[in-house]
């Protein structure tokens, strides 16, 4: 089938609910760049690009992958035209500084193309996915001379990026990061040693890739404190911009992963590679973690993204496929299309209802983030709930990611199961987003114990103004939904505090953290359908869509908010029922 | 990883909780074949030929897959030398009659054995649990001839047997099926068609496949009333067993697969091909469903074996990796085993708590089953509580052996990606069962629709008195989680009527069907954890197992347990919020 990309329901939260084109009015660096029209014309392009260009070569890509050959990466039949399109067309600078040839565009904007992106092709997505992360992080911590070399050939997509950092022995806790890095007379670096995981360490789109990557220095702290980070081109830089002398970073091998098999994950060798500090000595973790609420909201969409492909082709089945006689929906036919049966809706509407509002966190997020750049007031407070949103999203985007594909690969029942009909691609590719960019059981540990409980809970409290807002605007008949939703951001704020005074709170809050974090994620979800809903009445969307909005909104409430509770109960249970097995006994 | 099968809590379970060899003591055909020491002795070499024959082919099984070459299905290396050893222990015709070959061993020592090859080797296991099925469906609606033809060959394993069903415009719809036979004048019938998704349809393990196939005589009414069930042998058989002329029964392709790729799907062309009626005309689906019981048990074991496996795999990682440092079980080293960490350990404790009693529930349904065949008084009683319990496994083992390898799969982050590890092979092999041998959805409204609702719930009443005598003997200190169970059946009561008493109650039993079912699992898994609870005291396993047992129990009542509420509430949620929505607005 053919992705769609759901351009209504994007403009709907952009401008109706969050009133985008205003906000960006009111902050003086997007003024010129961004407006409504424009705004809307880029998403027309991207649902162009999305479904012309990297739709079409999802599939196989998938069957084709990665391939090593002379110590090079081959991308599948495709990549290469359809990546220089993408470049060629500005993508790959969109939310870059125009000062160095980026376009400039907003990240509430650039949320909605790359989940366009994702929907369309995983794999793909994710080599420019990580050149926008370098750039970023060149363009914080870099020189002035940095930005200049590397930051027009990052945007125009001539080069790409990658992050180096994880180990064989050092994952979750880089604090094991052994590569070395020597300084040289000439002010370089001689970086060696191994990486594993490396998205996009090698591939035949660009003619340079460039390797961010965690080093240690001679006699650096033990440890996450003794960590640097050093720019490793592929091939050295001259400094016109062409390409030098090839550097020593070799793809020691291909991973054969379950999923995203068009997406080049490498071994990287650095052998004596000629390498640049970026930052400080010693502040490589910090100089990455700045970039990090950018990178984890955009693999975040991934999960977005697969949703929403997912429900666009179970639905489509879910019309077409003929099984079975119904109830309120039948037909005349000896057999009515399955999307007439309650439990085939159950499950597209689950994904919608989870999907929609995942979008509209999205773009808050988003929001949040352009204003803590560009706002001319309150950048301290939307730094705070950036801080906060951030990893909600990572994880509970991509939790729901995988669940959605699953349920629209039941809803094709065996078809689902087999190659050709490309939904279970949908499922092996979606997987990798709930463990790379920091395991969602990192994001939620990052949630409660740095963002929730420190300063009395002051960040949810933020968000729970917000939310007060919005449920005391709401019409007479969803009252007791805003009374739902008041309640659970009073729990989750005594859940928070119950937490962190139990006994031995590094357990508690370790063991909570994943629950705590799926409890508030419904809480957050029925204040975005309330946002939602009070944005309708005054929306230019067809009474069909607001129809539509409603009854999906129905179903949150009724079927899905329950989960609250039983996540919090979970995340609430005695610590000691989790921490009481003595480890040889798993 | 080696796989080990957990025998000490089969033991348990069997022995312990459900008295096991005092069982089979009271069933005259059982009380010959089968006590406790043959059992044990059984098992101890169930999970030899499962760690030691099995397992070692299943990772090349999934790189290689099969292959069709010149019509035959090729399976991948190994699979024939593993095959002819199983087949020659006696493994084929284990649950068969002795009166034609096979072992007669009871269904409830059988699903561990089951439990085992699914936790070793999905693909391979599957070639072996269509032939039990096939032999149970002509041992009961076969000729005295047919039987005798028949099932010796497939109780020694030379022959295997398929189910042909599903056609490309009928699945879980059968009264679609389409393909014919015409009657001829020796009493056989020419069968044409085409089916799909027909697992292990041909292969190069056995001389022989012989298809059980839905069809369709002339004049035969519309609709699934009109289907009738034929022996269609790829090799006409001799009346002495020999192997005769080839059939018009053809492979036409085979599918390519998210999974199980080691298993033959294949589409399967019948041209004239001689077939023979196998109980009554127009009959064929009756037929079939009454050996579904026994099939859809053994399917659901595919979700228990890969749960435990997926916990074998994770808990080794777990208390091999090092990352990070620990609260109360932290050491002295740099970084703690990730064992260490609640987070991981509540992934871990969810897969064992949920493993466990469906593992004891698979033991009580084949029990049932065994009452239901062999007891002398109560065989009606043991066939309502197999009809209840049977789509129960099926679907919540299945939900369960996804969630749990997902878990396990996380539990390795990065290396869970990775094909080599091995984890992601059995998220991808598990996936299956949730489809196949009726959708979970069709489980769930069979459950609902056609178990719990009629009669008043007297099949759950019924379930309900052996739930009051457990709850009823806890030791004081789970008073509390026995209420709670109690409380949860008188609840699940009262939600069938009030679901069956709505306004369409087509749409809403088929709305609420899946929650519903989740909701019974819940309070059925408490039931089962207070039983093993109560066996503990006078078990002769080890301290070590009671503690741990204990441990899992606490967790799965203060984490787990509060599930059924979510599933509940949706359960009874409006049915119009999912059934109002327009079929053209999905």
């Amino acid at each position: 089938m053919t992705y769609q990309a759901p351009l209504q329901d994007m403009q709907f939260v952009l401008m109706d609910v969050f009133g985008a084109a205003e906000q960006w009015q009111s902050m003086p660096a997007l003024a010129d760049n961004i407006d409504a029209d424009t705004a809307l014309a880029i998403l027309d392009e991207g649902a162009k690009i999305t479904s012309e260009l990297l739709a079409p070569i999802n599939r196989n890509g998938d069957e084709q992958g990665v391939k090593l050959v002379d110590g090079v990466v081959i991308t599948p039949d495709g990549f290469k035209e359809a990546y220089n399109t993408y470049a060629e067309s500005g993508w790959a600078g969109f939310g870059g500084d125009p000062e160095f040839g980026g376009m400039g565009m907003p990240k509430s904007l650039g949320v909605l193309f790359e989940e366009m992106c994702y929907s369309a092709n995983n794999s793909f997505t994710l080599y420019g996915a990580l050149s926008a992360g370098a750039a970023l992080c060149i363009h914080r911590h870099g020189t002035e001379a940095q930005k200049k070399l590397y930051l027009p050939k990052l945007y125009s997509g001539e080069w790409a990026g990658a992050m180096d950092m994880t180990e064989p022995q050092s994952g979750s806790d880089l604090g094991g990061v052994r590569t070395k890095a020597s300084p040289q007379e000439d002010g370089s670096y001689k970086v060696s040693g191994t990486k594993i995981f490396i998205t996009g360490g090698d591939q035949d789109l660009t003619e340079n890739v460039v390797h961010l990557v965690l080093a240690r220095l001679p006699d650096a702290p033990a440890g996450s404190r003794g960590l640097s980070l050093f720019i490793v081109p592929k091939f050295i830089a001259n400094d016109d911009g062409s390409i030098g002398a090839r550097n020593g970073v070799n793809v020691g091998a291909l991973e054969h992963k379950m999923g995203i098999k068009a997406s080049a994950t490498c071994v990287m060798h650095f052998e004596e590679a000629t390498g640049y500090l970026i930052g400080k000595a010693n502040r490589g973790l910090i100089a990455m973690f700045t970039m990090m609420n950018y990178e984890r909201l955009s693999i975040s969409l991934q999960g977005i993204g697969c949703a929403e492909m997912g429900y666009q082709m179970a639905a489509e089945y879910a019309k077409d496929r003929n099984q079975g006689k119904g109830g309120v929906h039948k037909t005349d036919a000896t057999a009515d299309p399955i999307v007439v049966h309650g439990d085939v809706r159950r499950m597209l509407l689950t994904i919608a209802a989870m999907t929609e509002p995942s979008r509209a966190l999205a773009v808050m997020a988003g929001m949040e983030l352009d204003k803590s750049k560009y706002a001319t007031a309150g950048t301290k407070e939307a730094e705070q709930m950036v801080n906060l949103l951030v990893p909600l999203c990572k994880s509970f985007f991509t939790d729901l990611g995988l669940d959605s594909t699953i349920h629209a690969q039941q809803v094709f029942g065996g078809h689902g199961f087999i190659r050709e009909t490309g939904v279970e691609q949908l499922v092996r590719d979606v997987r990798i987003a709930q463990i790379y960019e920091g395991t969602n059981g990192i994001q939620a540990l990052d949630l409660l114990a740095r963002k929730v409980i420190p300063h009395e809970g002051a960040a949810l409290k933020a968000l729970q103004v917000q939310v007060s807002e919005v449920t005391a605007a709401v019409a007479p008949e969803y009252k007791g939904w805003a009374d739902s939703v008041d309640s659970a951001f009073g729990r989750l704020l005594d859940a928070a505090q119950t937490i962190k005074n139990a006994d031995n709170a590094t357990d508690s809050v370790n063991a909570a953290a994943v629950d705590y974090l799926h409890a508030m994620g419904y809480a957050t979800y029925g204040y975005l359908w309330l946002k939602m809903l009070n944005a309708l009445p005054t929306s230019s969307q067809s009474q069909q869509f607001k129809q539509r909005k409603v009854a999906i909104a129905e179903f949150y409430f009724g079927r899905l908010m329950p989960r609250f509770d039983a996540h919090l109960a979970s995340a609430l249970a005695p610590t000691d029922v989790t921490m009481k097995l003595a480890n040889e006994l798993f």
